[in-house]
């Protein structure tokens, strides 16, 4: 890389090169991992053990909750608060995957596979709607 | 590694040590630069320039949704469905995250700041309610 | 009714009084009449109608929409628009109360039924947690 | 009322007369004044007090929570929880509705503008979503 590009280098980007270097990124894989062990733990033994043995109704009890708070933050526009209520939403998202045996990668694939398919932001363009219609109609 | 160990590894690890390799870890780090280049996009230009457009109760108000989706997902229990929806809750918060200056980054960091304060599932223990507290009192 | 109760009658209950006179309550009534008479309309026909067409997921889905444009505006605390948000989520519900046969005289007696054992609010005492568990635990 | 017409008469509406010789829609009057006077109750007194003192907040999160379990019970279709769930939401939306001064009779006045506007489910015609918009920009 030459030293104009690096100049032009954001913020932004030097902090993602960073996480990068100390593989920040691995956290969902960790949590993933962590979660998949914990799936039939003692209910006493963690919170979370706690949320898989009252099964997918306590987990999206709770998602629905945080839900509420990260619209909340959302309206409040405080980025400290976004970020906090940001994570709870992910960390239980990640619950609900790993209590039907998927986790982080598998919504990190199905991302590429949308990016593979639209750049991720479909451009508007005629038949743009057909393609999101067909995305969605993917799964059912 | 031994050859030992290797066998022993799961397919799970398997999986997420081949996209590793592919850099796949790294769709949150461009679609967080993507969303931050269509902050001030035409609103005309994308669907997600539109949601930009309208601001944070335009974003706010499909993160309800979607989260009302991943909800009747995960009741239903198919894992095709709770990616996708999943997916949809993700990419939306990631638009919120940008709306704010902010990234997917900044969850990460979240996530690894609890997850060295209390190992991401905290033991039930004397005081792990407290800790918790403390933590949920930090942003505010 | 003595004059001095009258004079001390607040605005509120005069506004109420005079809804009775009218029968403003009765628009619940005919709001689930008017639901159940369009449950297997041509989807065409109207907005209600379309949703009914959709299932539970359709009208679900709006249910979670509108909830957090309830959200959004309790955080604003703009009174309008908290009126309308709200008067979306009970027309959204009542079409999900008309789906499955079921009107706001269910909730109504329901409320009524709550009232009788809790006095609406329940006090405060030992065993209240327990007496909420228990009703909460009947309809299961 | 002819003696035939009255053999036609549904169960469901049978049902709302007698509810209402009984004077059921009072119910939500009742509760209205019954939240207004525990505005300022003391915290300790009863739910709904501890409620109210925590803030529109904590009363939003309690409205996203109830949100996301009527829409579990929307989709296991057991009439019983959904009228259970939809009492719970409707009881919180009066919560909020107390906690800025408003009550049901404000809903139920906004549902019979609405009624008189457009038949309450408008007909789809030209125009149609024109209306709707515009009574949305109303409140604005």
């Amino acid at each position: 890389m030459s030293k104009s590009e690096d100049t032009e280098k954001s913020e932004h980007t030097e902090k993602v090169e960073q996480m990068e270097k100390k593989g920040q990124y691995d956290v969902l894989h960790r949590l993933s991992n962590t979660l998949a062990s914990r799936r039939n733990a003692d209910p006493e033994s963690s919170y979370t053990a706690q949320l898989f043995a009252g099964g997918p109704d306590s987990i999206l009890k709770k998602i629905g909750e945080e839900c509420a708070e990260l619209i909340m933050a959302g309206k409040e526009g405080k980025r400290l608060k976004i970020v906090w209520e940001s994570t709870d939403v992910v960390y239980h998202l990640m619950v609900l995957l790993a209590f039907y045996g998927l986790g982080a990668e598998d919504v990190l694939q199905e991302l590429r596979r949308r990016e593979g398919i639209s750049g991720i932001d479909e451009k508007k363009s005629r038949g743009a709607g057909h393609h999101h219609k067909k995305a969605k109609d993917d799964h059912k």
